[in-house]
């Protein structure tokens, strides 16, 4: 019903992370009131992602600059003792936001809900290994994933993966979260603020 | 915290209808994870949105192609004597969905919330006023914005701005919604029930 | 795990429309709180339900007072040639709070899914078919049903029944509810928005 | 509008928890539809509460039989070197659910959102300070308020109130909930689950 080249841009926008063919309409119908100008803003910023923004080649965080390595992994006063592998970057910078955290990273790249090969290797579990190989230093790797059902599989399998490098491994702290309550509670979680009360 | 590049692109995403930014910040995320290839031709397609989209000057619905006008006021077949006012192009789409309405259409541009010269001026009242002086064979107009306080305010300005014009004015009719109930229903949408039963 | 006076009473309320164990627990928690003349205030209220409040025998209304028929059946201003048939005395109240209806009503009692005769039997057909041949004045039949997919099979059912007696039947208007909108309507609800305009 | 009768009972039903008069009306309509035997089940249930349970005199729990304490109490395996501290019956309730826990309890009553003196004398605070004195086999003491922020400010007071006690004193593990993530969590949460990963 709409003119191809609008249908075009609402399928790539459908493609976005939680957008729908509706809220992609809706971007689509934004972006034409917007002037030439604005539109080639966008489009300039968009492409510039790809030339400006470097990936760490040690934690797979992306960042801008002349250095190697982005800035948490080049700063010499983070402890390189610990080593957090999260799911994704937006983990990264939610752990980094609070500034509890001073040690470095590892981004996983996702989840798996099985172990089959495929999905294993969707994961960065080779690259993460190497660097566990390489840096005697760690003491500690922090599995940083989300409690969810994938995130517990996924725990799951990197402790058993990690076992042979003899490392501390931890996990998150479990309980309940701030405005929890003990009544509304699953069972898991309450058992967890119980066996965790300190 | 984010590189100035990544900033900057989720400083334009955030400005997208119904995204704040934590989804602009996904959205970029996204988009790195994506081949020069695929961030080329969205931004190919973004660009051609104003070279190949043309606006109607008859009823500013969008199209694409060589008509002058859009595919729904060239067409032939449909009734010239009914004009349907929406307030924007996805509620146009929204009534050529159903496939019950053979008229044609004007895209009002918005709804206003007060008479103030400013707020109307936003609109195409002007515009519309010349499309019913121009086209005598209009008989009804239907005044087709949604029932929420803005439309209600302004589909009674509208009713004072074409009164002169000796037209059929009508609105959409009022009621109680697919799977709706009696009990929850709110006073007005309910006496709506009652004195539009048929 | 609770004691059986309590787990007794958990279950009662665990029946009531819309409580689960989880509430009917809190309302049970709630009442040891109270005092033994709260208490008693309370079970003194729900006797006198079955004691004091009578059905009317024409619409199935409840009522108080010495009166044979509800206060609205025995009121002589109400319009004895409308007949609106609502589900529940909720829905009842719901078209008398809002003062535009001034005929009589009939309570059916329900709706169906299917045309079952067990189903069907359940509803006050008989009463409904009986109350339309006693009273000759009643010229318009209102099928004040919730246009959910039960009442739809039952407003059907309705039609059929009461086509014999030649009445005018009519069903509540349907369309957009205030602050309703074009967009996110489904398809059946704009179709009756378009069609009942006016 | 309703009979005096009803509406005395929908304003009796609206002080329940959770209970607006829109809920308290169907459970109104609900009991009209009851048998006498159904309605006298219900009255004679909710009288017995007064009568057959009993408030344990060491934690307040709730009780039925003829033993002098409740049976968590009264049982000779329950660890009597832990006390824990709940807000209200509930809570109890859910912690023995998951059978984690094998201690006693003392239920406060309720939390406090000032330290003012009409707002902690709502709470068994000199109770739990006598049964702390004459237990003196009471090794921790647990404060499973919620993390709410009432909670919070309940468990500041009694960690100070028992402070003189020379007790080990704990609270509820915090951190991430069963299906929480790391992106949506708030700062402080997060901040507890990477201070007590493990």
């Amino acid at each position: 019903m709409h003119p191809p080249s609008i249908q075009k841009l609402i399928d790539l926008f459908s493609k976005f992370p939680t957008v729908g063919p509706r809220t992609a309409a809706r971007f689509v119908f934004y972006l034409m009131g917007k002037s030439q100008e604005e539109i080639e803003e966008l489009t300039k910023s968009i492409l510039e992602l790809k030339e400006k923004v470097k990936i760490c080649p040690f934690c797979f965080n992306s960042f801008e600059g002349e250095s190697k390595l982005c800035p948490i992994c080049s700063n010499p006063s983070r402890d390189k003792t610990l080593l957090c592998i999260v799911e994704k970057e937006i983990d990264l910078e939610a752990i980094e936001k609070i500034k509890k955290y001073r040690g470095l990273y590892f981004i996983l790249g996702g989840t798996v809900s099985t172990f089959k090969k495929g999905d294993i290797e969707k994961l960065r579990i080779k690259e993460l290994v190497k660097r566990i190989k390489e840096r005697a230093e760690v003491q500690e790797i922090i599995i940083a994933v989300n409690p969810t059902a994938e995130g517990k599989a996924t725990a799951l399998y990197l402790e058993r993966a990690l076992k042979p490098f003899n490392k501390k491994i931890t996990r998150l702290g479990r309980g309940l979260p701030v405005g929890g309550e003990l009544e509304y509670a699953d069972e898991e979680t309450l058992s967890s603020a119980i066996e965790g009360r300190k």
